[in-house]
């Protein structure tokens, strides 16, 4: 320890007691500690590393006056049992993705990203401009907890398929790995859809349970082994065109804190949200150099037919929550519908033409 | 001021008092207060805007142990001697657009955008994970700052221009403001490029001085009231497909402050670089709809061959740093094709034909 971090923890002592006798579960050396449980293996590449990173980030901009402890998936609560944690107070914060709690309210969906939705910065211009922060607290402040956008995928891949597609007739029956809301439309598309956890998906396309899987894009999927037993590698995904993680916190013990660590928190994690989608950006099109030179693999654009009919079908899905008896499911897909009516008019007439040209015509 | 924070003020005294021994010009209430120069007007929609709130959220992460104080360009110095300001310690930070210093090094473009250069996104999957930041470190410690990412415009807008195009034999002689190396791309193309501070414009427009301008895009461009005088917006620009301001600061004073204040500057920058990204892709589109429902404007596509020579030109500009003599400027434009190389490979099989999907099939 040098000096000056001697003086500044000596300093603050008077802070983590108060901010303790509020609220906080632990105390060591005068800062508070808080538990912060993910859904994610440790060092699951962009994910699990990017939880790990937010809570140093926190440790290392509060002075250690807000100490973060990080558990991966299982090593305090089952992954799914993330957000419940911390509502019961087992954790005070949880990394993971709003869609997994969609049991709790189908709004929750919006927050991560739903088929043929929002991207990357399409769903922060959402989120902080177009009223979405304001409806995602809405919807958790009925649990006592706050959500902030952690980090993004980006557009994910399609997933891998063991034999090619000609046309939408061909996914009739084929038995697909892909969770939420994804499923569904994949299901409406003729795919008989299952979920598994990440560690099982290697094993059920081996033995023949399943045909196609998709789990997030290269920097994951590589890792994962798929193109050892299926070559067919379909991109992009049309039901996770952006898929934003979460830092959820217990909202009484977040308000409770000084305003500056409060600040702190909420400033970290958008920063996550730009760092962990670099991380992304910049390992996607890595991997994917290394699945297709070293390991075989074929790149594939999903027949015509099927991105129409899976806009058809994900158009579906959105209008049966519009329809909603649920009021506030209601009125985040409304709010969602307008959001999106309005940034694809930016990417639709600057980003995509002008990424299109760069295509056709900048030869590096 | 509440009981916490007068308790926060108390505690962190002696930080304050350390720290101004090193380092620090000013001291208030045991707080450092830096000023933060911009090139920027005060209230300037997402430029100047962003600088004051950058400027805020370290004040608010800090508790006020670093107070920024923001100037808006001219308050203290001239707009674009806000670097200057840094290196002789007139002020600790500087708000503006590394490519204003060209002419310190050409190497710095790179790291605001180049000509049929890299979106939001690619630019920071180089700058944290494909060696950009660490370029541009080197490139800076030659004048004892530091440099961090602190928002993006996004693509913007092509411009404004009296007359509509039909084809590249259009712009002989188009009297068109736009700096930098996008002027000396549309010089090649055939215009003659001029450039001047945003305050002129319009009367360059109105009195005929000028055939053509652009600026930003929508969001700013409303303000500057260009419609009034030319009816045709051009949309996107292929010379800014995504332009990144910075923070700049005295690197020795920044490496001086606490460890917890360093990583207080960088993560409010980091979180910014979303922030504004998000302010534009929310408020561009909702321009836009004011200025085509109520002020007739016309929003047309560059006619193909302009692109195509466009782009053509581009490279011409990058080919011409990649041959410097300066082996700084031909480091950074190498890691800069081969940064953009690769994050190209994700945007053109994963990004781009997703959102051609979407604008062809998604009917909200």
């Amino acid at each position: 320890m040098d000096r000056r971090s001697f003086i500044k923890r000596a300093g603050i002592a008077g802070v983590g007691a108060t901010a303790a006798g509020l609220a906080a579960p632990a105390v060591a050396q005068g800062n508070i500690t808080w538990r912060m449980v993910t859904t994610w293996p440790k060092n699951f590449p962009g994910l699990g590393v990017g939880a790990q990173r937010l809570g140093d980030r926190i440790t290392a901009a509060s002075g250690g006056r807000l100490t973060v402890q990080v558990y991966s998936a299982g090593e305090l609560v089952p992954p799914l049992q993330s957000l419940d944690a911390v509502i019961d107070g087992t954790a005070e914060m949880s990394h993971g993705a709003a869609y997994y709690w969609q049991n709790k309210s189908p709004a929750l969906s919006f927050f991560t990203g739903v088929p043929y939705g929002m991207t990357t910065p399409e769903l922060t211009a959402w989120m902080r401009y177009l009223g979405g922060q304001e409806l995602w607290d809405e919807v958790y402040d009925q649990f006592g907890v706050q959500g902030f956008l952690s980090g993004n995928t980006g557009t994910q891949a399609g997933g891998w398929f063991k034999n090619e597609l000609k046309s939408v007739e061909d996914l009739k029956g084929v038995r697909f790995r892909t969770p939420g809301l994804g499923g569904r439309v994949w299901e409406k598309l003729g795919a008989t859809v299952t979920n598994m956890a990440a560690g099982e998906i290697f094993q059920a396309l081996q033995s023949g349970t399943l045909d196609a899987a998709e789990f997030v894009g290269p920097y994951n999927d590589l890792a994962l082994g798929f193109h050892q037993v299926a070559k067919n590698y379909y991109m992009p995904s049309f039901v996770e065109s952006g898929l934003a993680t979460e830092l959820v916190v217990d909202k009484a013990k977040y308000q409770a804190l000084p305003e500056d660590l409060q600040a702190i928190v909420k400033d970290v994690c958008q920063a996550e949200y730009d760092q962990v989608a670099a991380d992304f950006y910049a390992n996607d099109p890595r991997a994917l150099r290394t699945l297709v030179n070293e390991h075989g693999v074929t790149v594939r654009a999903f027949p015509e037919d099927i991105m129409e009919a899976g806009a058809k079908a994900s158009q579906e899905v959105i209008e049966e929550l519009r329809n909603s008896d649920d009021p506030m499911v209601k009125k985040v897909t409304e709010s969602f519908i307008e959001g999106l009516s309005l940034v694809r008019e930016r990417t639709e007439m600057v980003d995509l033409p002008y990424q299109v040209s760069r295509q056709k015509y900048l030869k590096y």
